[in-house]
């Protein structure tokens, strides 16, 4: 255990997320006498996975999670799977029975090397203690892919309470590499041939100095796209902002249309996120020709630095100020949330968004803010939102975090208060209460469904009872208020954001 | 999608607890169709598997659940792998991307078939609408093993919003049998040559007709035992009471000393929960001949009646009354609440135990209470308590249901709560805050970890902040009260049990 956990420190992790169990109690112990890493305690292990996934996205570094068994993997499973769709790095330690004790079959025996497989993009198991280290570090190297993801190592407790564990020197990861001069050379041709070229962003695209040279590719007759659901973009006033593909396939379509040439930076081919009777699974246009210079195992940035040169693009091209959303007065809404953040939040926020329906018209309402960066959901597995600020906060201590999250999605993984309170992040939840999973409403419809009959509007339903946020975050050590009005909601907006620690608004919209 | 729901409903399915997404908008749709079927909406996946599992064990039979994709699985695992240790049925509809929409890298893919493997008594999908029918009425087979447990239909979207779907027959599931004629003349004639003969009994082998011929066998002096974490046994006054092997490993080496005829119904060999270092696995003594006459597969209620028969074991004989242990008025502690429970709950009660430490003495202590149904945590997953509270209470709508769990356990899957409030479950759920992962306290040293650091430490307490159940309770539309004194908690707990509905008492100890 302490050769895991002192290697992992050696390599640079400074944080722990955990939920440990019996089998992981010597790692536990090792972490105690490592001052380098940071451990938090999360009352549920999608909390812990969430908050890795997070801690990576502001970052760029894994940080390591404690997961007990199967179960705690699976309690994790959602966030991770998030994660991977993330390409953020994380370092999960799954702590399993003693290696002669895993022949039988006790409650908490399973399968955990077939579990972990599908959201793995590494899977190591010492031998015995005189490995662990080694293994450590190759986890830590293989979590950075390219492109980056959950590596999983997983800790027999006997290996873990053995001694003759071996310290193992940090091993370099792979760095993603940028397009190829020919690849770039072709695509500035097939450009400049086009009667609508298009660019497609996602991944390290969005980042200050990706975004930069999007900018001058937009300057010189690009239209420049970005995935709906990318792992953090970096936005606001003065920043070049793509437009964002739209999550309903029949918006993409249109936005889409007409291109000609369509060149993938950090992205994949556009695709439908669900499937819909009669509508296609594909985005791009017929005819058009899809170069990609590289998906989110790649270095955008370069590339796109590359493509701009190449294609004589101005340099620090004018960038418009994006129209300010009036604050609306009266019953709150999500445009009337989106126009209170942009006007309130600070330079350097972070926010992560978990907001579903409301995400989507807060996020458009919130370009013209002071540069921030916005943490989307990337794998469609509600109930990441909560805990990638918990990640987020343990990453940037010195940054404003703001979780957006619905409803919904927030009751999945309501603990991750009690770790901000625990804590004592600074992150503002701001719960956009339609009570209903809203989304599923559109989507009934949208499916071919029909009008949802008494039977399935319950299941679609929020009410019946109302949740009470406010008691559900002060029952966990979060002082909250909830707001009816824009008025109320932009008081308390403005008061929170001036304290330090979590706070909770419940936005009932 | 109506010819999955129709056929579930002709097999004999009650219930289904879901949290639906776009995937499974037209098995909402078809459930909105289905009055035989009453849809529980669960605000967590894992309240819906677990609901499914308590479901199970107090029916026999399988409930159906609606996950979402591979999110929607994983959220579920944890109380999935409980069940599956329960051999519990359940018939688990895992909506999934359109056949045609698969082969694309989206937010929502996963290798849903990898990821459910692990977990499944039985996996199928469908090849379109004509055998989905076909292929649900297998599920509900399947599910019931012998031994039971998850089985797992997937259904992409299209196969379910397609036209031509054909409502199948119910397939007979294949029922346990008990052990041959031979191999019980053979047990009794070792356990009649035996020093010190036990028996140790699991699964049916607890139910109220199973203990009636174990207690015949006690009466023919062989030592009666039981696993520590079966599925459901029935006991209370009057009710043979086998011996429950302890938890701890050495507890039970201790009960098992000098036992050289083991014979095992409805169970398999005891084995030590987790590995400890020196200590042993297997906990029975050297020596010892173990004889198997059926695990979890058979029926070992028929099994037992032809044991007792064959060795010419009493019939009806008298069972000695356990002592009432008083109520000892002060700070409250799991004595108390075991005596207060002893004395108050009602007949026919059904109670789902995720008290870890606290469920291990309030056990104890209601032995000699009005004869009832005790569930236990079965897979080491906490988090299992409250779903299976809410499936029992939909399985058994006139029963009293009481669910105990550790403020730790109860944590991980609180929005069960809110089910609870939804549907009026007339749960009354008891919160053991003991403000620790007090087990883990225990462990911590039993592994040889040594004494906890204040790193350590915190990890293992739910202190700072304390959680406030009342407040968590309220927020879920759940009355709640908290005991501080035995007192208290004895005038909460008389109150609430004369009232139907939901209700929580958070027994601070």
């Amino acid at each position: 255990a302490e050769a895991i956990v002192r290697t992992l420190a050696d390599c640079g992790v400074s944080a722990c997320f955990a939920n440990p169990g019996t089998s992981e109690m010597h790692l536990v112990a090792a972490l105690d006498g490592e001052p380098r890493i940071r451990s938090v305690l999360c009352l549920f292990e999608g909390g812990a996975t969430g908050a890795a996934d997070g801690f990576a996205r502001v970052t760029g570094r894994p940080a390591m999670t404690l997961l007990h068994l199967g179960p705690g993997y699976l309690n994790g499973g959602a966030n991770l799977h998030n994660a991977k769709k993330a390409y953020a790095p994380s370092v999960n330690i799954v702590g399993d029975h003693a290696l002669y004790h895993r022949q039988f079959d006790t409650p908490l025996s399973s399968d955990i090397h077939g579990l972990v497989a599908p959201m793995a993009v590494w899977v190591g198991e010492p031998t015995g203690p005189a490995d662990a280290g080694v293994q450590a570090a190759r986890a830590y190297a293989a979590s950075f892919g390219p492109p980056g993801g959950p590596a999983f190592l997983i800790a027999p407790a006997d290996t873990a309470w053995s001694e003759g564990g071996v310290v193992a020197a940090p091993i370099a990861p792979r760095r993603p590499e940028p397009a190829s001069r020919a690849a770039i050379e072709q695509a500035a041709r097939a450009i400049g041939a086009a009667n609508k070229p298009a660019l497609l962003l996602g991944a390290d695209a969005l980042s200050k100095t990706g975004l930069e040279h999007a900018a001058r590719l937009g300057a010189a007759g690009v239209k420049v796209m970005m995935e709906t659901f990318p792992a953090n973009q970096y936005r606001g006033a003065g920043i070049f902002a793509p437009a964002r593909l739209g999550y309903f396939a029949e918006m993409a379509l249109a936005e889409l249309e007409g291109v000609d040439v369509l060149v993938l930076a950090g992205a994949k081919a556009p695709i439908s996120f669900f499937a819909y009777p009669g509508k296609p699974s594909v985005l791009t246009p017929e005819g058009c020709m899809t170069i990609l210079l590289g998906a989110q195992e790649s270095d955008a940035t370069a590339t796109l630095m590359a493509l701009a040169d190449a294609m004589g693009a101005p340099l620090d091209p004018p960038i418009a100020p994006p129209s300010a959303a009036p604050i609306m007065p009266g019953p709150l809404n999500t445009f009337a949330i989106g126009a209170c953040l942009a006007k309130h939040m600070p330079a350097g926020a972070i926010v992560s968004d978990d907001g579903v329906t409301s995400g989507l018209a807060i996020y458009a309402a919130t370009m013209g803010a002071a540069p921030h960066s916005w943490l989307f959901g990337t794998g469609g597995a509600i109930g990441g939102g909560t805990p990638v600020a918990v990640g987020a906060a343990v990453a940037a201590p010195e940054a404003k975090i703001i979780c957006i999250a619905g409803d919904g999605a927030a009751m999945y993984t309501n603990q991750a208060l009690w770790t901000m309170a625990r804590e004592k992040l600074d992150v503002l939840t701001i719960i956009c209460a339609n009570r209903s999973y809203r989304i599923l409403n559109i989507e009934f419809e949208r499916t071919g469904a029909g009008a949802p009959g008494p039977i399935a509007q319950q299941m679609l339903s929020l009410e019946n009872p109302v949740i009470d946020w406010v008691k559900l975050a002060e029952a966990q050590g979060v002082p909250a208020a909830r707001a009816m009005t824009a008025e109320e909601f932009e008081a308390q907006l403005i008061h929170y954001l001036s304290l330090s620690g979590p706070k909770l608004i419940e936005a009932v919209i």
